[in-house]
């Protein structure tokens, strides 16, 4: 398979949500660049910088409101156009990209545990916790908890339409962390005993906002209500700076099969459905983001967003 | 089939939920105390009352916690116990009971009807409208509005578990009323964007709260914190007196089957379902409780209790 | 002039304003009906009943959304009925309206000096009072608070768009009780130092929200907002019976050169101008309604209603 | 002993808060009008009805804010004035007010029952109670309940400055309730654990205001706060029928000794100490209030004032 | 004209208001600066730094608590200081001061634009916009948005006592956006039906508080209160750094005639205005602030100043 | 007296609260490392270092969750490790200890005086401002704010169990600031009449929390519910850097005789005494935090964090 073809394939992959997960697409596109680099044949580092370009942008469009996507992609181009104005050999600018790719791939993985690590320190005994979807951080705070000796159970929302709650559930079972499957309107029933919510994140806006699973909002105004702390935990690479610059993130709608069978829906000529994937949790309703990079109040989003990608002042980052 | 088999058969389709939804409930037992008195071979008017209550007792234990059915019921065994202290004849207090029974059927219909008109005063052209499960009244608000010349749009949340919202879709649709199904956990998503709420309700507490369908408190405070107004349909004999003596209205929890197939939770050895199939609203979430007799504020339940079933200050009805 | 022509003249200065006010308003159309039955060459009682209802719907036409006006207008003609039913002479029927009529006036005087007596209560030493628009019962608590020694400030809004708020301070000033006028939009900015707020209504409904001047509900938000007491005064004759069967108090919208001249408005094609008159303010933000006949809180308004108009249960008053 | 020292006595004692509780004041003065007319030489029904009301003036002198003594009181001359118009006896007019006022005697005790079993049915296994200060009906509450089989624990303010708490905790431990002493400032740092909370009152003003021990108000925000329901008990001669119509009840400001050695006082030239006996708890933060006659929403406190005081648009009673 | 002629009538001119708005008054005196230096006659750098100080003092003090002002001086007063101690020649002085200030008139006006199309990007199709006063960065935004081919419309509040309302609206008009102009105390009215709020500001504190015209605060809240976004556009130069170190920025109270004509004014003796210019709208009603270097949460105000103005634990700048 | 024993007597004096308050405590245990170090006999830096950690946990061990004993210790420690690792002589080290312990107590003491002189400015003339506990910072502000001119009133909660707010009393009494004691519970009653609240800290988190004693979060909600500004003051070295990564500041709970006596306590066997010393006030609640490096809202206590103690992304700081 030529490299354009494994770009294809990735990038497909993502269209159909056979790689999901804003963390799982992010580090795809990497290979996919890493991939680009490795196979080119490119004779001079314009030409490679490109083709990287070009499957850049192919991936880019797949999921055009992913801001992890955008971020995986933004690190390692930013990285070859400063190689190219270097004039540096194609050789050294093949390795540049390789290893920053890598080292984007690796960064995100190490970044879930570390989360895992600080997220944990802030569960305690007889804690009951509440979590939506299926987030692969949040999970990791429950998972480091529980290896660390301490004695808490879950309330997982099924999250529909997609009801990856159940995933969620029967990891935590398998785990053999005590675990209840809610329906996702049985939320505020149960808020009121519960102890915090920790949930993950899609994107998020540098006013502290967080863009996860249709639902969090929901969970979390339940959560503000009930004066349950509502604690995120996300990598730095999901924070957007474009929001910075007045860009909002863009809440994707999805197909009417994933919540009725298109026959039962044909039979109700006036009903349409409306499938939003997203949805957008304000600050003032979270308490605590965690990060790899410690734990921050979501207003100071704007300063994790400074750290990554430069002064809050700088102009926006194109490529 | 004798009177006996008859209510049992009765008591059986309550519990199983072949026979569902407070209004039904009610009208079924209701109908079942007539058929009692019809079919009794009793030759006092004592053991006539004895057989009512016999048949009572039987039907109140299908669904112990249904303000309804012991609305119903008790309005019937009461008039039979005054009856039968004026020391009537066993046809007379058959005929008491016949047209007890008649009457309350009759009331109960006609309280839908009439909650429609009330309430269809208060729908305005370009309406969004949210509702949530599938709600006699609440329906009949919305086909009476339509049927006035009223446009307006529905959003109706299909209601895990059993998905009862897709049977109010269906029956708007069939009326020719726009309607967009939504799944649970996009309620405050779209919440910003209605002009109101109307759902119905199982019980009425004397403080106003409403238990109903779980999910309808979280709609509540999701319509609470988008300032939209929040309507609940209720006929008088939803309204439990027992809470002003401090019962409280208890929450049926049902079974996990609802909501995952047991083979697939057997797979998951540390989860558990919870599944209940109420929740409670409390009243400062409630803008108006349209009834049959005029729309109240949730602090006035204590006043339709008073007029319902006499003084708030009478010792509690016992039956 | 005729009698006809006197309910004419009277109708033409409410519709053009030059008689207003709820309770103005209210009294000229008693009078008038008063004036159409001691003027009326009618026959019989039949012929009486049927002038008057011609002058009542004449009234009710020149602002049909004034509940104090159809208030005023139900009460005479539903005794006119009542009159009519009995099969009188046309003398005692003419007697029956005169008698009506002139007993709705005295009581609607009584009741600004009964709501005097009771807000005053309420009036500390030291107080800084907020008040909004120029309201009769509103300025007689503080007139009467003033007459029995109380020393206290008060903070007119002007009230744009036609300044009532200027005849409140000059009345005020008269009094030789100490105000300070202050724009509309400086509201909140004072708000943190008043002591209470004191307005009046126009109409009350059934939930104890309250339609009064433009404004009045964002005064009331700010007083929330500061923990500040908002109280209203309301003559019962305001409250609206028909507010229980669903029907809303609708909301007039006024002429654009109100708020700017013709002329200016002609420069800017783009602009329009819209003037709605009243405001609804909601329960939440009202601690309590002074009536003639006590003090309540708003959710008891029903209680009200109930007294006045008869059983919350009963139909719509047709007349 | 005459009765008129007899009285004196009474008077006295309540004023030095030798006898204090709103209950048990109520029923000493109810008491001494009692003795009163027990031992009364008077010839006349007039000048029995006179040395009662004299009896009665002294009486209310002592602690001219306490709603339930005006309560107490009004009742029992209520009936000696309506029994004079009728031109009795003097035994008859004697016999009236041993009867009026044992009768209040014994329905102020059967309330505390009454409110002990009512409110007991709300008590749930596993509940974390808050209380405050120590009120004979919170304190039937929460034995009634323990005596059904309940079990629960209780946290209790030690209720500065009078340390009334430890009271209230000495008495639960005689019962074998398990209790937690906290201090009035750790409110909040528990309030979240608690499943509700229950307070006695010694006034309820028309609109649902509760007035009661210093620091109420505190634990009622703190619960409101974190949304734990905040229960009141108050019998209905609590309620007070003055704030119909507009009179406040007033708050009585204690000695500065009550907190501080007068000698440590004069070591600071600068500092005064305020002392309110009691605070004022808005009714958004009740969510029920408790009585003898049925639970209520704490805005139905006016159905509870015109159903003991008549009309709530009668005039004041006078007395 | 001599210079100093100039730098008084700039004073005047400020004082005066006929130069008015934050920005236009800081620009003014930017210029007078200049103009200072360009026609100086002074002979030594030295000379020259005290001549541009006198003519800073001279500015400061037409209106002492602009921010704006403050900061334009405070950075062009700065820069001559610095140089100074470098003990440079006076026509490289003079070179540096005509430098500064133009480079802070020019930053000054392309902030506006920048600001235009950053909150450009807030805009959506179909937005109802309301705005307060007459704002050049609020304004630019919306015409920047409309440029861009957005479809909206926006509400503007009048405004009183000076009526800038009517200039946007007229300014709107103009560049063809549909407006429609409503009095201020309409603001709660509409509020419900607008997606958002874009107002300017005259200083913004480092809690991220917003010093705007009256009104500015009631219409934040009434916008919180229907959780109505809230954007504020404000210059970076607009950002009070003294405010981090303790100080207030001061409300400015103005003359009553520009509420009411003074001979109106005469006819209430016991009448007096109060006129404050400004108001303070706190960070929790504010969602973001818009600035030309990006867009923040207001809590991060404190960044924005510690960019400007160095590091938050510098000692206050003294001039 | 050996060094050993000094630092012994040190940790007792700490351990048993002889030394008690954030900032004494801190100042002590520096103290106590520098004579630690002046009275070392070590012959190499390593042993020196080595003696200085022993200490350094033996005051550690005192109270183990005090922050800024904590931050005390961390900053001497780690200059003598970064001293050790440049490879100096014994003499020179000594010299470092000795340096940085006196800079870390005179920086702590110019704290107190610089956050004086900043809060000062948040004093206004007629003031009411409420505090509780006995805090050096925040009687130094109102000390200042005296000192300065300014005319202000102070409400002191007396802080059982311990009565500090009496020592509060006592010194403003002497300054000539008059001053009212109230008990805790009657915060709610006088918020009210409050214009704002300063009380001081323990320990604050990256999010803003902050950690005071017992009462504190209660008097902040009772600000919060009145709108009054609730100040904080905290000198930097009370900012705890390990809740950037998680970590929780403990809550010390304290022995039971310091509320109720050994022998009163032994009269009620089902009664335990909860005593919790400090409690956590969330960032929502608080207005400013008033630091010697300015006045900064809460959310801003990770840039405070981030100044201090280096990135937010920095590994915990482990000695």
């Amino acid at each position: 398979m030529t490299k354009t073809d494994e770009v294809k394939r990735v990038a497909q992959d993502i269209k159909l949500m056979r790689i999901r997960g804003a963390g799982k697409i992010a580090r795809a596109a990497a290979e996919a660049l890493l991939t680009t680099a490795q196979q080119s044949k490119a004779k001079s580092s314009l030409s490679l910088m490109k083709e990287v370009e070009t499957a850049a942008k192919l991936l880019l469009d797949t999921r055009p409101t992913a801001v992890s996507l955008q971020n995986s992609i933004r690190r390692i181009v930013n990285e070859t156009r400063i190689a190219n104005n270097r004039n540096i050999k194609v050789e050294k600018m093949r390795q540049c990209i390789v290893e920053t790719s890598t080292k984007f791939i690796q960064d995100s993985l190490s970044a879930i545990e570390r989360i895992g690590v600080i997220g944990a320190g802030r569960i305690e005994d007889d804690d009951l916790i509440m979590t939506h979807c299926n987030s692969a951080t949040a999970t990791k705070v429950l998972s480091t908890a529980f290896a660390n000796g301490k004695h808490f159970k879950v309330f997982a929302s099924e999250t529909r339409p997609r009801l990856q709650g159940r995933i969620t559930a029967k990891t935590l079972s398998n785990l053999g962390i005590p675990t209840s499957l809610i329906v996702d309107s049985a939320i505020r029933f149960f808020m009121t005993k519960m102890n915090k919510v920790i949930v993950g994140a899609d994107a998020v806006a540098s006013n502290g906002a967080v863009v996860n699973k249709i639902g969090t909002s929901l969970m979390a105004l339940a959560a503000h209500e009930a004066r349950v702390p509502f604690f995120v935990t996300a990598e730095t690479y999901k924070f957007s700076p474009e929001t910075v610059l007045g860009q909002l993130v863009k809440i994707e709608e999805r197909d009417s099969s994933e919540i009725i069978l298109e026959k039962e829906l044909l039979k109700m000529p006036n009903v349409s459905v409306r499938n939003p994937a997203f949805d957008v949790t304000p600050p003032e309703y979270i308490d605590l983001i965690i990060t790899e990079k410690g734990i921050i109040p979501p207003q100071a989003a704007i300063m994790i967003i400074q750290e990554e990608f430069g002064s809050i002042t700088a102009e926006k980052l194109e490529y």
